[in-house]
């Protein structure tokens, strides 16, 4: 492992994250939170610090190599969640420290699981820095940082590759940079244009920044402790678009950029994607109907928690805990799903299941005619082994992960529906689940231990598994 | 595909079916249920005539091929079950017929979940039967076929391929004969042994045929509405052993009794069952003392119930869905996990998860070290390529089925634990889950359809999955 080069990168990240943390610092000033403001200021001051001391440290050699890609990612990671945490410590409005962890790594993250039971007591600085941390991870520190810095070279594709979503990335020119710059010019371009719309629907300001970040980041964390169910419907449902467009691998908005529409449009993903949303929300709407004034209502609620819970969002219009069991096994499955690979939202992706499919259609085929020679196909491009056998791979590590996961919460005693529910909406970053942990509920009620569980589920589940898991190989840390 | 030739060997299946279908027939007679006596002999008769009339079928060609050989299985085993649930109908024990096929569903295919809200008001001869099932379901019917008739030559390997459990199927001597020969004589022997050892332990005759059926078959139907609560501790832990011993891999016995006793105590499947029974009674000892007098009773009653879980079985001597969350939790995960392959458990297979893991470590060191070529072995020998795809092809398909029929069940509106344990617990061939699903209760509750959503997990599950699924590819009913 070369410590050198990931101390540096990380300390590079801490200076990133203190240029992010004057952001909430200035909203305290506009709000007149002096106290908050402050305490904003001087842990921006903490990373500065730490990060200058760690970014002089003198890199022994450049090569940056799969595996210090993932470390220096999942440490990154785990560093930007211990130091954003401090803020909601400091401030006093999440007075222990595990607490702020976890509703900072559940930002980051963007998975928008929240320990707080009364939202609406944190301060704007506090509010706003918390829907921050989802634009922040949404789209991914690293790519930020590539965009706008000069970096380590091509080898640097190993840090994008290990925090991008999806079981492939492409580079979408040739040079990385311009990938990071055109995907961040996508990200912020939607950004804008739900502010836009949210400003029309009239919105106040800050409510529309915050929706904003936690709707394109899909992240789902809400203001308000109704989240959105307290909003208009045309409110609703700009932010149901936003959340579904968010889903969509961002490859597709690049080629629309290029004015390739054929490509974009036969995206075999993006089309499986839609289809899966509106499947789900026909035989959601037909399933609620009865609890609803009229099919317009129940149609704009499905059509709101399918996207939310699809692109791994968890904003809420209403509490889905109480639909008809049909209705609550479709988000439970669509929950696993998840959004499109690269996209910003989570769960298993779209692009990996299709493999898995045409890999099963594939056997079943070879047991009928074993002679037959088939290669899997995605998008017209043949899928290497290697990728197959990394989807197949994750998925594996992903139940494992699951039910121990699910052992080791159970110690708190709560019942099968709240753990099972707590372990995959955190491993897929939505954020609600069902039962205890449902859509009017939080985490608050589980015990530390379990929190720290939720915590590795969390960040484990964002960056796909293996930068995480790889910490715990004792060869990774051999010194070379 | 080659229809002659299925149905040729269906009809012969069938004749089998018939001469079981006289055990339970006698049975009658000998407890003075003529009636009941007559409906065996009659549906025994009913099988004789339409195996004849199908083993008549002149066959044009004797290939059978790998799909002939999955598609022959699973047609086999739903002719069997669609038979076999005749009896129950006609002596009105089980009114219903979609009921009866479940029962006989689940007993050939070593399930044990039931639908009888009172056991006790069968019959003899129909609670022969029921149990009897079990023991033809646990080695198979074709290994059986194989042992005593003059078969289709090598090509028949792919039946017992089709038919048994596991990742890949030893013939244990060169001649396939030989080896349905050594499983039939092990499995024998088994019966032998659990019929003298629970004779001993002074439990009558009848019950203890029933029991040792649903012991070594692994199946779990109980003659009781108790199970085996009501039963002295010397029979409880009788059955334990009985039923742990009948979760290892049958190559173990066979190594024994080819004096290699080296090799069958290093077998890693054995190892890695016995280590995973005793890590779970450990804690499952410690969770639920606080719940019973003494130590000794917890651990009898955590021993019993892993027991039972692990290889599938299904029997209980305590309510354990009102054990901690912590410990259901380990049951249910036991239930993925099931027994050794080439046993007569069901689940996943231990050998199946050794692979996965081993293959996770494989992929987690080629991050570290990419030009690291490492081959996955198990007790020494190297994993094929193709075995390795097939396991992996077999997850995503398990997980597909699950969350299919998780989905189609919840149309009855019970709780997700129940839906979600209902489905592992047919889907691995256990019997009870939790909720409204537990030990103490059975599957009536659900309407016809999810029955038969039930029936075709059980199905799928016994087979393990690809021979039936196969029937559903277009191209399989190509004739040729």
């Amino acid at each position: 492992m070369n410590f050198s080069i990931i101390i540096y990168i990380i300390g590079r990240i801490l200076q990133f994250e203190g240029a992010f943390l004057l952001l909430p610092a200035f909203t305290g000033l506009i709000y007149g939170e002096f106290e908050d403001a402050l305490v904003y200021f001087l842990t921006a001051l903490l990373c500065f610090v730490v990060g200058f001391i760690m970014g002089r440290k003198k890199i022994t050699h450049k090569e940056l190599y799969a595996r210090e890609g993932f470390a220096c990612v999942a440490l990154s990671w785990i560093t930007m969640g211990a130091f954003g945490a401090l803020p909601f410590v400091f401030t006093g409005d999440i007075p222990r420290y595990i607490d702020a962890l976890f509703e900072t790594i559940s930002g980051f993250t963007t998975t928008g699981a929240s320990i707080l039971n009364n939202v609406e007591a944190l301060s704007h600085a506090n509010l706003f820095w918390r829907s921050f941390t989802h634009w922040i991870g949404g789209m991914g520190v690293f790519v930020f940082m590539m965009a706008i810095l000069p970096m380590l070279g091509a080898s640097s594709f190993n840090l994008m590759k290990a925090e991008s979503p999806g079981p492939s990335v492409d580079k979408l020119v040739p040079k990385l940079k311009n990938s990071a710059k055109i995907l961040y010019f996508i990200y912020i371009g939607m950004t804008i244009l739900e502010i836009i719309c949210l400003l029309i629907c009239r919105l106040p300001l800050f409510e529309t920044l915050c929706t904003t970040f936690g709707t394109v980041g899909t992240g789902g964390f809400g203001i308000l402790n109704s989240s959105l169910s307290a909003y208009s419907p045309a409110i609703q449902n700009v932010v149901t678009v936003f959340m579904i467009l968010s889903g969509i691998n961002y490859t597709a908005y690049f080629c629309l950029l290029m004015k390739e529409f054929k490509q974009a449009f036969a995206m075999e993903e993006v089309r499986w994607y839609l289809i899966i949303i509106l499947v789900s929300v026909g035989i959601i709407t037909w399933n609620i109907t009865p609890m609803y004034d009229n099919v317009g209502t129940s149609l704009r609620h499905a059509f709101f928690q399918v996207g939310s819970i699809i692109t791994t969002t968890g904003f809420m219009t209403t509490d889905f805990n109480l639909w008809p069991e049909l209705s609550k096994n479709i988000l439970v499955i669509l929950m696993f799903i998840g959004a499109c690979a690269g996209s910003t939202g989570g769960g298993m992706k779209i692009s990996r299941l299709i493999i898995l499919f045409k890999a099963v259609k594939k056997e079943l085929s070879t047991m009928i005619h074993p002679r037959m020679v088939r290669k899997i196909r995605l998008d017209g491009h043949v899928i290497a082994n290697e990728t197959l056998r990394s989807v197949n791979v994750y998925i594996s590590v992903y139940f494992m992960i699951l039910f121990i996961s699910l052992l080791l919460i159970s110690l708190d005693e709560f019942g099968f529906t709240t753990n099972f529910t707590a372990v995959i909406a955190t491993l897929n970053n939505i954020g609600p689940g069902l039962d205890m942990v449902g859509p009017t509920q939080n985490f608050s009620i589980f015990s530390s231990f379990s929190k720290c569980v939720l915590i590795f589920d969390m960040l484990v589940g964002r960056l796909e598994l293996f930068p995480v898991l790889i910490l715990f190989m004792p060869s990774c840390w051999k010194k070379y």
